[in-house]
């Protein structure tokens, strides 16, 4: 899932998301309750109509974000309260406002508030949060059915009164078994997808992939396993191995920002000094537009001087790349043949060898 | 004219410029000098190649960039000595190099290299000036026919040698005596187009009318008549009405860029309160893409949190809106309509009945 923030995937406009064959973004309840206000999109008809988006939005339940972006944060079993990072005013979110937001925003898969656990966190740390996620866990659960009782469902983009689906996140440190404590209460409570929440926030990766590989299989084969904020495609290989299915990550978006760009030779760092004039195409093998149009050396051009094209053109190859490696990687697993495109892809998104 | 300074129309990109049916792009012999270097380009097949541009290109002499923008100018009749407003590193413009400059880009229209009088001036300054910027067309003049019989033309983006059109600037000031003067030695080197320049440089409006009023029918009427860097569509009315035929003019990108759209109600500022729920196009009477596909709230909600599509849908905006309305004189000039355009868009550009 390309990553839409606040209602726009950075530097890209809805079309191009549509051409680039995007079949669902994430967006962020935490930022679009601040700003504009959930209110206010569901006013205009929700976030699909608000942003001209037609097909799936997950929206993310701001559980990270309140905790990675926000000052002042005091947590009770009650919920959040903080202070805004844009104007400093004081907000609480709750299990239930959690819910009611998304639903506001009409979301095609809300997820369930959580306390994305830090690390390190002590063991004792660990179990309390994962009992808070719980606990905020049912709640969403209970908010979301009280609320398709009361009017049916909700609303949605196209107009219809459907439910959306809710999805449970796993917290529970590095530590296995409340991993698994985490893990089985949530299956308890028959969500309709799982997330594994709490990686990547400063673990060793080999502990993070023993996370991943430990956690994966505890959760029914017949949901989504939706492994959130990870997006390095050498992660994703391991992860998908595990028997993940979806992810989001703004490294193909903030990398294209960034200079850094996806190759299928491996990585470009596009301000490099030995592309100033270079005729060729950033990669001979890509389709994209960016790849189609314009030569490394107006690229470099377009870096150096911060021009917003810069960001445009990248971001759009970036995401390009993202996503056909996702297209591949899904026809190789119906093929039976992701062993080997894990063998085929491995060298290449380990080459840096244009790295600045 | 949209203002591509460095190559590239900010925040668009060039197949969007195409559709919307810009016939021609202005960029800067100065900035392109300093960055990425007119060899860089010339090496990768011009300007046209290098930015996938097929229309035709006017490139600026960069007099104008030379005195706003560097620092340490020192002008002598041989040039000016200026620092980088990049890195304030040391360089010299002259006529002969801004030629260079310009066949080295593959611009299809080139401009002399000019003086641009400040404002205000003694007359005496005006008198030393344009005399200067006599002398420097006259090298500029003279440093295309070598060229020209040196190598049989220029290269341009389509790989024909032909001659690209160079333009003699005008200058004097506020004096009408020395704009005849300036228009007369111009004239009588035979240019393949004349341009109007140090206007909209501080003075007040009516003696920029005045100015406008007064040099324009001096000027051959079988040839292009371009005033240069005025955009402001009640200034170009007037302009029109004395016969200029081309514009440049950063007004609809730059303002985009800032908030200030137009429209054919008049101007909108888009941050502005009253359009934080408005569910509405921003202008209904528009059938750009952004109007055909986002709300005033969402235009809004993206100029709000600085988001880079903001830029692009406004920019988008606005260039189809001037694109458009230059398309409808040129018709009502066709038609011997231009009094009624005008006397119909006067109370329309007149009405900022938006702006914040």
């Amino acid at each position: 899932m390309p990553v839409g923030t606040i209602a726009t995937v950075k530097a890209m406009d809805q079309n191009e998301m549509k051409e680039l064959g995007a079949e669902i973004l994430l967006s962020n309840t935490y930022h679009l309750y601040l700003r504009p206000g959930h209110e206010i999109i569901k006013q205009l008809g929700g976030l699909h109509q608000f942003m001209s988006w037609e097909k799936p939005i997950l929206t993310d339940s701001g559980g990270f974000q309140v905790f990675s972006l926000s000052r002042l944060r005091k947590i009770s079993e009650e919920g959040v309260e903080f202070r805004s990072h844009i104007d400093g005013s004081l907000h609480c979110l709750t299990p239930e406002l959690v819910m009611e937001i998304q639903a506001a925003l009409g979301s095609d898969i809300a997820m369930a508030f959580d306390e994305c656990t830090p690390y390190p966190a002590t063991r004792e740390y660990a179990l309390n949060s994962l009992q808070l996620t719980t606990k905020w866990a049912e709640r969403c659960k209970k908010s979301q059915e009280l609320r398709g009782k009361r009017q049916g469902g909700l609303i949605t983009h196209n107009s219809k009164l459907i439910t959306h689906s809710l999805f449970g996140i796993v917290q529970g440190g590095v530590y296995p078994d409340l991993r698994k404590q985490s893990a089985e209460e949530l299956i308890e409570m028959d969500f309709d997808g799982y997330a594994i929440g709490g990686l990547s926030v400063g673990e060793p990766k080999d502990l993070m992939y023993e996370m991943i590989n430990f956690t994966t299989p505890l959760l029914p084969r017949d949901r989504p396993r939706y492994l959130m904020g990870i997006g390095d495609l050498m992660d994703v290989l391991e992860a998908v191995s595990a028997g993940i299915d979806m992810f989001d990550c703004v490294m193909p978006t903030r990398n294209a920002r960034n200079g850094t760009l996806f190759t299928s030779q491996g990585r470009i760092c596009i301000r490099r000094a030995e592309f100033k004039s270079d005729p060729g195409p950033l990669d001979p093998d890509c389709g994209c537009y960016t790849c189609r149009s314009y030569s490394r050396a107006y690229l470099r051009h377009l870096f150096m001087n911060r021009e917003i094209l810069s960001m445009r053109l990248n971001t759009l190859h970036n995401l390009h790349f993202y996503l056909d490696f996702f297209r591949k990687m899904r026809e190789a697993i119906g093929n039976g043949e992701f062993d080997s495109f894990r063998k085929k892809w491995t060298p290449v998104l380990q080459n840096n060898f244009h790295e600045g």
